[in-house]
């Protein structure tokens, strides 16, 4: 099976890979190609022995997606974009990035499709940034995408594409609404969500974090490795079962920032909790009560999409997959 | 004031012209200029005492849109469209037109922005083609667009672009989702929905009409006055009332097509409903029972929009405005 991976040296991407080079298989088929893109060349997988590819390529210029399609991958993972913020700042990069990119890539499969019947599954990253505030909780499966970023728009634009190039029968596609992945490895960043991860990892680690909001903030989180596990349920199970509405909501734990502290408690100790700084930031106070407070996620469970039920679950995930097991 | 008409040679757009140079006036101010344009060019509507610009242009042709926009108008309507069959028989035409032309438009309108500042109100017919089945009735103004025609995916995108650009404050935009327009003047076409004018229309001017479905089918309507009224109300109204969601389900009537029927016996009497010939299709029957039985249409008539409460109001509207006034 050779397997493309759009987006292959960000978060995701990279455990993804690492994954697939552990299992060695995807579902049932041996892994024998893999083919890692990203805007810097992606890492060979350590322990991968099929033949791994690293290109570094920018999806949006001209015969990018043609070429990274010519090889006629059985799976495409498409997670490939320019984060929320940089999407708001530069508004023409995030849609030739973020909307014209991954319409290139579905052309070029849609064009090999008509000249040799390729068809590929096609797995597409989306984002709970597809909804916009006003929001309920939980947010049903049916809830329309009215999103408040360009981030967003371009994300549930990129949906609708799949969906209809799915219905027409050009690749059998699935979109992938990730909840916010928690507990992010690596280091603080700036973006302005990152504190839901910060103030677990860092203490974890000893050192201090800043919490700038309230307690009372209820957000939607899941794993790196539940983020994962979907990726590979998504690649692998019946899409026939799914119908045309292609795009799921992903299971996850909604929790307010008081439970996250709590969970921390109960695995780290009040020594790990003493060093998150509470220093309220009004701007993100204000964009975090527009975030998604949680989904039903219905539909995604029933197709057997799973994800953790507590943040002491989350936790320990981390303290497996970063931390050699030990906090 | 100065107002540009795409798709100006269409119905909705033929009845919109005829309306301003009717009325002289949108809102509270005189209609200086009109710049009419469609891929034929669009005729001066009778009375108009303005200056009239037809233009037979393909908006989707590279330098177009920044053409129109060259003479500032203050509201741009925006109507040009292929239709549902023609987008789904031809993909790339489909796309090229419905949804790359309107991103031209809003781009060229963008770029205008950022050269001095213009800021026009631009209204965009979207349509009921934005939800696919299974759906609820009535379906609530927060359902979620899953179309399930390449034509209502192109909508449903075009309305993504139109409140990211709002947002943006790059222009006022809104959307308005039509209703199915009953009773179509002129001669029954081979659109699949065209049956639900043809069993009035022609009945009304002594003519058989051929019925496909079965008399149970329930659809959403509404009459070309009105929608031609929801597009003035939209380029007058105060939009900061209407929010980030710009984008609104019309009012109309939810009726079967027995209620049509019922409303033509009361109207031309027992001979108009004789010249229904019942003739079942099992495809377009198909089709029917995918499309919308009627939307709750609450922010639209909160808001201020009016469509008709009766098939009898909607038969009248015809005799009206198309047969002088007898049926």
């Amino acid at each position: 099976m050779h397997i493309l991976i759009i987006g292959a040296a960000g978060m995701l991407g990279r455990k993804l890979t690492q994954r697939l080079a552990r299992d060695g298989t995807l579902g049932s088929s041996p892994v024998a190609t893999l083919t890692l893109v990203d805007v810097v060349a992606p890492e060979v997988p350590e322990g991968f022995t099929g033949t791994a590819d690293c290109i570094a390529a920018d999806l949006s210029t001209p015969g990018t997606a043609a070429r990274l399609v010519s090889g006629r991958p059985d799976v495409i993972f498409h997670f490939a974009a320019i984060v929320s913020g940089e999407a708001e700042a530069d508004f023409e990069k995030g849609y030739r990035i973020n909307l014209d990119g991954t319409r290139d890539l579905f052309e070029a499969v849609r064009l090999a499709h008509d000249t040799d019947g390729y068809f590929p599954r096609v797995v597409f990253a989306s984002s709970i940034a597809v909804v916009g505030a006003p929001l309920p909780f939980p947010i049903p499966d049916d809830f329309h995408t009215t999103p408040l970023t360009s981030y967003g728009t371009q994300k549930a634009i990129c949906e609708l594409l799949l969906s209809d190039y799915t219905r027409r029968g050009f690749f059998d596609g699935i979109g992938i609404r990730l909840p916010t992945i928690c507990i992010r490895p690596g280091k603080p960043n700036k973006a302005a969500s990152g504190f839901f991860s910060n103030i677990l990892r860092e203490p974890l680690a000893g050192q201090e974090a800043v919490l700038p909001v309230p307690d009372t903030i209820r957000h939607w989180h899941t794993s790196p490795r539940s983020a994962v596990g979907f990726m590979i349920h998504a690649a692998t199970m019946d899409l026939s079962r799914v119908g045309p509405r292609r795009n799921l909501s992903m299971p996850g734990l909604s929790a307010t920032v008081a439970d996250q502290i709590e969970a921390l408690r109960r695995v780290a100790g009040d020594k790990a909790v003493a060093l998150i700084r509470r220093e309220p930031d009004p701007a993100i106070i204000r964009m975090c009560e527009g975030w998604a407070p949680g989904f039903e996620a219905r539909r995604a469970r029933e197709l057997g999409f799973t994800a953790e039920n507590s943040f002491d679950d989350i936790i320990r995930v981390h303290i497996e997959d970063e931390l050699g097991g030990t906090p």
